[in-house]
Order: C-alpha cells, then sequence, then structure tokens
C-alpha cells in the first residue's frame, strides 16, 4: 500500500510471525506476534489473517515455525506433521492453505541438510513469489480493461489477502494508474464487511475513488450502468473453472451475465486445485451463526431466529469471462484451457 | 401477532397516535407518542415507523391530528394543507404516502360538517382496510404456493410494515398456517437489517421456523435448491407492473428468474400508482451515506471512502411471475392486466 505509513499485512522477524490483526481494521491497527504452528492455525481460523493468497503465506511460516520447535528431537518429523495437519484444517475452502503446506511436506520428504533454515526459505520464497504473481497478473488483467469505466468487487482481494498488492485489488491499482479506472464500487459484504472495512481502506490510502454500497445494491449500480467491470478474487478454483470466493460472488456473476457487465476472477495460480474436479468438490465452510445475529458483540437479531451462514459460494466457469493469472489470461475458463494454462 | 404480547404497530387512542419504534426493535420494545402532524411526518422520516402501508396509515392519523389541532382558527384549511404536505413529503417512494393524504385532501374538500371526526374516522377506515385487505391478499397468495415449501423474503413486508398481519408476511402466514410453508429464509437486509430484527421477530413469535441469511447469499440457497418462493412487498407499482421495493429486491428478482424460482409480489391495491407509466417515474430515496458507513453510532467503514446508498430499487414487471392484491391475482402483470384489475 502507497499510503503514509507502511503495513504489512504478515512479515517474519526474529522467529516470529507478525500478522495484522484484519479483525479490528481500519479503526485500530495492531499486529499479533506469533511464536509456534498452534497459534498461526487458530489466528487463521480466527480471522486474524485471512484472504487465500495471505493465509497459504501464513500457513508456510507457520510451518518454519514448527520445524525450528521440533526440530532436534527424536520425534521431531511426527511433531512436525502434527502441526502441518492443524495448519491445514484451520480454514477449508481456501486451496492456497493445502498448497503452501503441500509444499512444505515435499520439502521435508527431501530431508535437508538443514530442515529449520530450507523451510524457513522456502515461506520467504512462498512470500515473494505471491506479492511478484500480483503484480504480474495485476498487469495482464489491466490490459483487459476499456477505460476509464467504473468497477465493482467484493469483499477484499487486496494486499491484506495476500503478501502484498493483491489480485482483484492488483488489477484495480494497475488499471487505475494507468487512467483506466475512475471509481471503484465495493460492496460492503456481510458479515464482515471486508468491503467496507478493508477494501475502502486500502483504496482511500492510495488515493483511489471509492464508494460503498449494501451487497444488495449491486444489481441496481448495474441496471444504472454504474459498472463495466466485476473483478473478484478467488480462494479456489477448480478444475473446470468453477470458482469459489466470498458469499456474494455468485449473486454477482448471474447479475453481470444479466445486465452484460464482464466477470473477472483474479487470482494467482496456486488458487487453481487440479484435484477438485468441479465447484461440487469445494468445500464451502459454514461460520457461526452468531456471525449474522450480533454487531459487535450484541445481538440485533430476534431471539429465537436462527442463521444460515455459508462464508463462500461456487460461481460456475460459465459465467466467468475471464480468469487472470500470473502465468496469463485464460478467457471463458474451461476444463482444457485451464490444464494448459497449467501446462504452460 | 400472535405472539404473547400483543403489540401494535400503531394505534390512535385519545387523540395521540402510538408509533411502535421500530428502529430499536426487537431488543426494545418502546412506543412513541406522537401529537402532532410535524411529529407524525418526522417520525416517518427517521424510520421510527416504516412499511409502504404502515406509513399511509400513520399519515392518514397525522391528518386527522392536523385537522384537530388548526380546526376552528379562521386559515385553518392553509394550515392542515401545509401539514399535509410535510406528511406527504416524509419519504418519497412509496406511494401509499400520497394515497392516503389525497383522500384526505378529497374529504377536506367535500366540506364535511365535523372535519375532525369525518378525518379522524377515515383514518380509522384506512387502518381497518388495511388489515382486511392483508388478510384477503394473504389468503389469494397462499392458493397460489404448493407446499411444503420453502420461500424466501427481503425486508419487513409484516404487521410491522403495514396495519397488521402484512403483506408478503401476510401470504407466509397464511400459507405456514395451512401447511404450504416449512421455512423462511429471511435476507438480514443491509443496511438496516428489516430482516433480521423485524421479520425474523414476527416470525419467531408466531412461531414459523425462519433462518437469516446474508443477503448475499440469496443467490446461492437459490442454487442449493432451497428457494421455491421468493415474495415480496412493494412500495410502489407502476402502471406497467414495474415494482418498486426494497433496495436488493431486484437482484432477487434476477436471481429468481436464473434459477427458475418463482417471484411474488404482495401488495394492496393502493401501492399501485396509475400516474406512473413505469418504473422509471418511481422517485428513488437516498438516504444517508452514514447508515452504511457507521454501525450503532460508531464508524467502522475507511475515513475517506464514501457511499451510494439508494434504499429502494425497481424490479421491472418482467421478472413478477405474480402480483398479489386483495382485489386478485395478476398473473405476469402488465399495463393491461394492471388496468383491469384496478377497473374490476
Amino acid at each position: 500500500m502507497n499510503g503514509t505509513t507502511r503495513v504489512h499485512t504478515l512479515r517474519f522477524d526474529d522467529e516470529r510471525l507478525y500478522l495484522l490483526d484484519q479483525r479490528v481494521l481500519p479503526g485500530t491497527v495492531r499486529e499479533i506476534a506469533l511464536t509456534d504452528a498452534p497459534g498461526v492455525a487458530g489466528a487463521i481460523r480466527d480471522m486474524v489473517v485471512r484472504g487465500a493468497p495471505a493465509i497459504g503465506v501464513a500457513a508456510a511460516y507457520g510451518a518454519a515455525l514448527a520445524v525450528a520447535a521440533h526440530r532436534g528431537r527424536p520425534d521431531w518429523r511426527a511433531r512436525v506433521d502434527a502441526d502441518l495437519a492443524l495448519l491445514e484444517a484451520a480454514r477449508p475452502t481456501a486451496v492456497n492453505l493445502a498448497w503452501a503446506i503441500a509444499r512444505v511436506r515435499a520439502l521435508l520428504d527431501r530431508a535437508p541438510n538443514d530442515a529449520v533454515a530450507a523451510v524457513r526459505a522456502l515461506a520467504v520464497r512462498i512470500h515473494d513469489d505471491d506479492v511478484a504473481a500480483n503484480r504480474r497478473l495485476g498487469d495482464l488483467g489491466a490490459a483487459l480493461i476499456d477505460g476509464p469505466c467504473r468497477v465493482l468487487t467484493h469483499c477484499n482481494a487486496g494486499a491484506l489477502a495476500t503478501a502484498g498488492y493483491g489480485t482483484a485489488l492488483g488489477v484495480i491499482r494497475s488499471a487505475f494508474a494507468q487512467g483506466r479506472i475512475e471509481r471503484v464500487l465495493a460492496d460492503e459484504t456481510r458479515p464482515w464487511l471486508q468491503g467496507a472495512r478493508l477494501t475502502a481502506w486500502e483504496l482511500v490510502r492510495d488515493g483511489i475513488p471509492v464508494s460503498l454500497i449494501a451487497d444488495g445494491a449491486a444489481a441496481w449500480a448495474m441496471r444504472q450502468g454504474q459498472v463495466t467491470w466485476v473483478i473478484v478474487g478467488a480462494d479456489r478454483v477448480a478444475a473446470n473453472g468453477d470458482v469459489a470466493n466470498k458469499i456474494g460472488t455468485y449473486s454477482l456473476a448471474v447479475n453481470a451475465r444479466h445486465h452484460g457487465v464482464r466477470f473477472m476472477v483474479a487470482a494467482p495460480v496456486s488458487t487453481i486445485d487440479p484435484a477438485c474436479a468441479d465447484g461440487d468438490a469445494i468445500p464451502i465452510e459454514q461460520r457461526a451463526e452468531d456471525e449474522l445475529l450480533s454487531l459487535g458483540g450484541v445481538r440485533h437479531a430476534a431471539r429465537g431466529a436462527s442463521a444460515w451462514n455459508p462464508v463462500f459460494d461456487v460461481t460456475p466457469a460459465a459465467l466467468v469471462d475471464v480468469l487472470v493469472t500470473e502465468k496469463g489470461v485464460v478467457e471463458k475458463p474451461d476444463r482444457e484451457r485451464i490444464a494448459r494454462l497449467l501446462a504452460s
């Protein structure tokens, strides 16, 4: 982010992982320091850090903490594996978590001489690669946008959801810098309000004009001709191009198609899961009902009411106009085109 | 409502209008007593009372207060007209407000012997007629539902939005009593959370199973086969059948059509505005940005972000499967069918 105070979504320093606490932004800017893998897993589960790429990077650093903690004991690998399982299970939908942990396991299986240094180096590489991927996909996505125009985004797929720069917001940052975007509409994104709290904060810091809207107002904004592109991130992309992302994304995709608005998904290749044949195979996280029934710890919903709180949904590939990754752009993604991208 | 404590959305007693304060429900159940028309206009504007039919009834009682206050002065009619103008201007989208005030004006133009008693009697009639209309349209709508099934509703079109029983919730109450509905999904309905606060409260009191969902989750619920009907109220229906209702309704209508879910609008005939040729002629209220930027008086959105807060949208008639009124049911509403209903 280009604001006055440099903030880091996550940073690793002196054997500690520091996470910017995204639950209290933007009112409070504070970091939480973590010294072991169970702490990192808890922070991922509790949404101190969120966003598919960011939790992948956090899990890699968590793995580095695990190896450092257990190395030297006779049963160190079993203990590390238990920590890796904890990290992997912290949240179910974003595949980047499993992807990062799989890379750590494969590295450990090769029995490097200095496992502590090797896993730490891998985590740093995953971190750096994510920033580079975001920059690259941001430029590739921006090139698709004829401007100046207005774009709509959902949730937060920005620097806060990644190691830096962002996926959807990476595209928006690049496109804005090139004069292709005049204003961003941001869904507030219930129940966690990532749009109001996080996306608006990032865009204001960068001087990009942003208007918040209620999630229910997106279709009406499209009807009024206020949206040329919908640009979102992803938590997992299936082999056929189906996209799991924050609840509400699917509604946007249906409405975008209805209104002739283009629909872009921006995600690094690490978010594509070739092992998931299609969206039906993607696990959708259900979170606590209380996230919908209370606000700031105060119950506002009627007592006796229950809530259904799936926090992701799946947009079928047929509703996606373009998938933008750091390896290239896939127009009208399908199984064959995605396989070609992964093989390239 | 059939709950243990009988509550009235609005009641007129001893020359006072008592309004249940809907801004603080369900946590606090309190009435606000109003003794003059400017006070009633302010209460409508500030959403102490909301819902198109309810604000029509409240305005009629406000007119009765105006006549009682000014009758006897030489310039009483001019003073009453000024109060009527205040009431009419309190909120722009719901036509019931203008409809009720027009009835009062027409009555006063006939110069009744006892204007105070006559306007009070008209207000009581508008009040009673609304309850009867809701009961009747509730039964007509319920007959269209093959059950048991699940329905989705948006905002609050219940007893709290009317003089009693409700429009969309009137249909749901009647259909539930007949075993046609097994569960209601209620959009929480940002920014005012009428679904979470008001609809859930009404349904829990009546023993009707209700699950709250984020507004963005409605399309995903449809995709999962959890919704057979969307049933909503209306703030104004144009002569061609276009429907203004709470922001988010239009998104539901687009999604309902996409998923083969049926879309029902339930509203009394007083909500139809033959003077509005189509939806483009319906004024859409914009409310304060702060309704989206803050929660409970605490700013949660990033400083520097603006908000776009239209609180109604327009659903084109082509997306409405059926309009249910107390005078009858209009399948696939259009200009001709609505004219026929009004003439019947």
